[in-house]
């Protein structure tokens, strides 16, 4: 026999450069659906007609982008993947992928009759993406193999506790779909805009806190 | 003479950036065929209507994860790049590039006479993205000055089954579409669910044992 | 307690790749809003007519760059992203992947009566990318768990310069538009081609230096 | 004075990587460009008919993957950016970016009156895309602040001389497209067809020398 059998494992930037590729497209591409006005109509009435547009665009940045915060606060741990990380990571890559159509499902039939089998899909689209990104994660928190680092068992209690919250208000958001679609829309925005506004809340704390 | 001449090999890391790039957007454009229903028909009708669209999104973003997988399992072993390299991978990029329009053909055409044409194109793709992916792997662990390992004689053997493992499933798919388009279909959607549900399953099984 | 809690410090690596792919895809994608003449009309003709789309390929295209520069010339400085900054980036993403939108906003109505409205819409998405980044580039340089390097006093005077006056510039593009529009997009010309032209000068100047 | 001056550097892994992102993404791009035969028409038929759609895939395609490998192999030398390389880099990745452009006025004009026009306007795009790739390569390989290796005179001379075949091929296919706007063409498909067979024969007389 020539030469020792590698390691099975499979390169950690590999998986980090495809996964951010993904996102950063899919994050992206989301600007093609936005309805540039034609001709001689008045632009701010159309741009102001076109919010849902804006909307969809808004809170599925967000939705992508704080995916994308969740999996490399994940692959900070990690050393290496495997092949069950890549195919789960490629599962979450799958959903998170659809986002562009089925924002633009929702975006277009937000005044039509059929508005709450629109946000249905999206919501579950919305799901399926954070259910595919906590196995991930529980799976990779899991497997010392790909772990650099030895997780303290209050982060990983703390991991699983955002997951199911993640997991929770997106169940929350799919029953309230059939109730009150646009309620449950208002949700997802109120979503987006935490996760943007609350860590720019704690950093003036943060550097209140620094300077004393 | 100034200076000492370098090395005719070529950077790993453009390389593999360059290669996550295009298989990221291959994968990720996928999305944009797939139909929005639009106006007041009725949603769930439509998707449904349109599982060719999904059929083929889920298939062909297996297939160019599945050889997303299969290149980094291989540049995990090289050092570096060289000009053949390089080449041999432009091909396989050249024809992976080729899936979307591949996979548009053969959902337009499902259900019309001349589909056995339609599958028999993707087929070809298919082959043709098999074979280059191929001669790279087969290149590369038989050239010393781009491996940082050496190989075992065991992988190797392991790696030459699994390509011809690979091209014989395309061949049979190809033999198929002549007799029956909608098997061969079926076969490459049965090679995707496996590609995802293997790596998964043994998963448990790996699990089970490291914690005896 | 099993293992120690790990850093709250997010990885670089990530927050570059990412950054780095929705540039490049915003950079790129501006292709896509070139119209290609068809037909068999002069295509000379066809070509001159559209200046107005070359002139919005080059703008933008110079503009995102000259964000991409600045954004790398900051990263040199970081040795790891935290929560706040992870969400400034993705509010600056969010408005340099706008630009696509509204260039092509600006491009089709330069020869509309709305042609005021449309620049201005420009202008400000303009601005809260030039902001956004600011606000960025300052938080990073305030915040000393980020930095490799301590930044120099007279660095630091020099980047807050740099950004008041790229506010400054685009605050005054915005007040031209409602008097001039034309006059403001000769101004995100200029501005662009100062971009480009300047390091190309200082170039010649920095060999001339170099061979003394 | 808090802290040192950081070097006026800027750094190769952003440049690398986002040079990577948009050749990626314009060569990926491409793909949009093919007409899928719809409807119950006959596909090979159509196929064949679209072989200008197919041969302006196969030609631009070729011509990005050697820009790419050229700019790799330069930045092997590099171990830093400056501000000069990443505007002459932004000035290549314009010229790229236009490629699918280009590209798709070619194609469609084909059988058209304006034949040489179209290919004119693809020759003057490869044209400065040559150009700009050359005077960054002779600029880097200039700047010894940017290179992490001396480069050896005779492989200077090298670089040279093949920055002038290339532009001269160009030139040449330029003057030609007045003349015979279709052997311009066939100079262009005979270019990437040696760029990708040259490396792949001397891979067979390398391997031979190898194994004696």
């Amino acid at each position: 026999m020539r030469g020792q059998r590698t390691s099975p494992l499979t390169p950690l930037d590999r998986f980090n450069a495809f996964s951010d590729g993904v996102f950063a497209i899919a994050i992206t591409i989301l600007v093609l659906e936005l309805p540039v006005p034609e001709g001689n109509a008045h632009i701010w009435q159309s741009l102001a007609d076109s919010w849902p547009s804006f909307l969809g665009y808004f809170v599925s940045f967000s939705i992508i982008g704080g995916v994308w915060i969740q999996h490399a606060s994940m692959t900070k741990w990690m050393k290496a993947g495997d092949t069950p990380s890549y195919v789960l990571n490629l599962l979450l890559l799958l959903f998170t992928g659809l986002i562009p159509f089925s924002t633009r499902l929702f975006v277009s039939h937000i005044f039509e009759d059929q508005v709450s089998v629109a946000v249905l899909v999206y919501g579950i689209n919305m799901l399926l993406a954070t259910v595919t990104l906590s196995l991930l994660m529980i799976y990779v928190s899991k497997t010392p193999d790909l772990l650099s680092v030895e997780v303290a068992d209050d982060e990983l209690r703390e991991l699983y506790r955002g997951r199911w919250i993640s997991i929770g208000v997106n169940v929350v958001a799919l029953a309230l779909v059939v109730i009150a679609p646009l309620v449950a829309i208002f949700l997802y925005l109120l979503q987006s805009l935490l996760l943007m506004a609350i860590p720019l809340l704690t950093m003036r704390r943060k550097r209140a806190a620094a300077q004393q």
